[in-house]
């Protein structure tokens, strides 16, 4: 595998910026493996996502960041972040008493699909510490209440810290995560809600999905932003069902929905294709 | 084509049910062509919908209902609707400005694909006349204003009176249906509302889709009722966008969803599988 | 949980029998708790699968297959077969290299969401000898070549045999199953193949829809019969790819595609819904 | 509306080329208003569609093919077609007897919804004579049997040309069309089939989806090649059905489905979205 580069960027847009930053990566040796770009016309933003084989780029990789920003960051007003194939970033997943999500998951981390490294599993329940085990991976429980949020979310995040963990997977994790915590995680916190949102925000989204006799049930994978269930996008899909179902079997036929939905937003994040504004992502093929 | 009877009826659940109905259109010569039932077994109420021929029934056509009724809705708590397949339900299409709709269920209606009959064509807008003259179906205005709204509405209504219109069909008519008129046809209104409901429940749902960032949009087809966009759920669909789509391709792509889920609801109502309680539906297949 | 009778028929179509068969369930104290049929009208096949609670049953479990048998089925040619719901039917799984089929087959067992038993795993390869550890399930390797095939299969016949295995799943297991083990397991080994059969039957089928530019990939899974991939499908799913695809990106989007049919299949066959004839299911609800 | 001119192109793929085009565009004072690429790293070939306001461009309009051409197209080995969004282009429907494609797409046109004219239809029937008068369309009638087949055609060629028909669109035309025809307009002739090619080639495509059992049905628009039914696909999709359908009722789903996806394809075609090669197309967003 080639070392290679992947920029992630926006900006205002602003005719021949696609040829600038091209003829950056080419006239210094890179080799564009990867482009695509977005221009959303009524704001006037540009969002572009470009990899390069760095083989024979002439800057240097720790270099790289500087350059860009000196060179056209500040010029064209960009905003960008930079990543490098050969880091494997550290994901986090919290879970509470469903396995569906974790599985699916930990099967995909197994079977080397992902470009990834979970350090640890931390829950609110001890259910699940067996999924754990099987995999060999920590699972640390802290058992929050009432009184002890504060306090419990402190030692969560200085172990995160301390795992140099880069971003946080709700795989049907079961408690409200507080605001110093996803300010230290902007946009790296993905969780999966059950339901097609916005429809059903909060609790109980297929009892209020059966209650109003939907014909579709749905499930959103967002990042969480301080304001429940109402984070930037990232994947949705939905179900068929109909009336022979009730509670029992829409929470059956979500489990699939749910873990198929979380797994993509997730493998799109860790390859660095989503781009977030304004609440909402572009999420590149 | 032979003489059937549908019946479609619920009641509380109770052991022995289809035997009793089965064995009561049998012994009597019918040869029941179509069955399917459903329990809710939370609420316990029993479902079904049943169609027979009636070349060899001995009970004359126009005295099932009263004999059904005498000897087994009365002691089982039946509620029940009597449909003969030689009767082709009157059906008034409603529309605005947009023409997609009409356009799919005359394109249906036209090549005899549906047992009904369009009588007339409302719309409080002159924009569409053409259509009914292409399809050589009376196009009648009624623009509304604030102030001549219940009048015109009472015109409308004498109208579809005088005409013996059995169901109305909104296709997409933008015009709030005054409660008078829903009560006159109680499960008997369909409208096509242009988003996955109970999401962008109200105006512009495609501006408020946008605005969320949602990566699917849907379209939902539904029973008027007196509380807006609340009635029973017939059908819904979805498609799938993404960041590239703003309001005017999401108005695009949402035409051909639109089109097609209201055809699908219309076409189960004509079809006489559709069962409405408790805010929901019963779709037989 | 009450335990229950559930019955699957097919037979010629004939007035009453749905009544003649509730009737029989009613009276002698059965509690009917699922019933759904189908009757191919072209055919005359009448298909139904109903489910009754035995609480009150006066006929002994042992004894109501004779009882149907001699009071039923041989007089209205009923073929039909009868479960327990109180049985836990066992199941092999077979594998080869690829993880995603089996891990989540093990996840939804572990899970406790299917009423079965997994004894045992069965794979040509060592490759994924761990998985069976991770979840504490026998893992036998049986290396097939050429020269060993039929000697190798008639010990895992032997062994299946030993285990008492019901059905068999083959969870993207490369290997052709030869015709004696698809004779002692008539529409009990389940089959996931990666295509939208009957296209790209064989091998390399993402290879093959590649090449011919399909706008959609699908999954298959079927009962194995003698001829290859042309046994009666249970179940078909597709997913959208588009021009940037290439095969490796192919064979990563039809993994969640294989597995999730692969799993509604087994589902459906657990849950006694699949019934089959003519080289096709009925797949009841 | 301002005028855009749409570069459609393909070459082999070299660094550089996005910046070089871009920078062409751009620094002729040509405003970019949309962008896509593609490259298929295994074949070395890269695509790209552009698109970019004429009113500030120095290069007159009937200049830029010439410019381009010269300047660039020699240099890089580029295959490419150039279009301006002021000229419509000329579309002419084939239909034999069924009426749902045909329909759709006139209700389109008639909406304005196409950049395009349709100034005739041409049927090997009579049966859809009251759908071009519905719609003020000449409709054309050229009877084919066996013996006149050349004939009919060379006189349908003939009528083509005289309307200067950029592009036909078969709407479930019933005939095969010779390979002159198919000559005279390469990559230019989109037809629907009712199925999910590869499979089901050929005649009865939905007496074909029975007799195996599937769950899905599919429908293909393709562009016509002379090798039947196996040209590149532009557009396909599926509906799910059930051992409840019969031939006649996946008749009645598969029309739907069928209009859609023309409808798709055809809108596609006529934004100039499509580009072709080895068989395949690339269908920019």
């Amino acid at each position: 595998m080639k070392q290679t580069a992947i920029l992630l960027m926006h900006s205002p847009d602003q005719p021949g910026l696609i040829a600038t930053i091209t003829e950056f990566i080419h006239s210094n040796g890179g080799n564009i493996i990867y482009l695509d770009q977005h221009t959303d016309v009524d704001q006037g933003i540009f969002f572009m996502r470009v990899e390069w084989d760095l083989t024979e780029f002439v800057i240097p990789s720790d270099k790289i960041k500087e350059y860009f920003a000196i060179l056209y960051a500040a010029k064209y007003q960009i905003t960008f972040r930079l990543y490098f194939n050969d880091y494997r970033p550290k994901m986090a997943i919290f879970v509470s008493k469903m396995s569906h999500c974790i599985y699916d998951l930990l099967a995909k981390y197994t079977a080397g699909e992902w470009n990834v490294e979970i350090p640890l599993i931390i829950s609110n329940h001890n259910d699940l510490k067996e999924v754990g085990k099987r995999f060999d991976i920590p699972f640390h429980v802290f058992p929050v209440t009432k009184e002890n949020k504060a306090e419990q979310e402190a030692a969560e995040i200085a172990l995160l810290f301390e795992k140099k963990i880069d971003f946080i997977v709700l795989a049907r994790y079961m408690q409200v995560i507080s605001e110093d915590m996803i300010n230290r995680y902007p946009n790296k916190i993905i969780n999966i809600h059950h339901s097609f949102l916005p429809a059903f925000v909060g609790a109980k989204p297929y009892h209020a999905a059966f209650e109003r006799g939907v014909k579709l049930i749905g499930a959103t994978s967002h990042y969480v932003t301080t304001e429940l269930d109402a984070g930037p996008i990232i994947e949705q899909d939905i179900v068929r069902i109909s009336h022979k179902d009730n509670v029992e079997t829409l929470v059956r036929k979500g489990r699939d929905l749910e873990k198929i939905v979380l797994s993509r937003a997730v493998e799109k994040h860790i390859q660095r294709k989503v781009l977030t504004y304004q609440n909402k992502t572009v999420v590149f093929n």
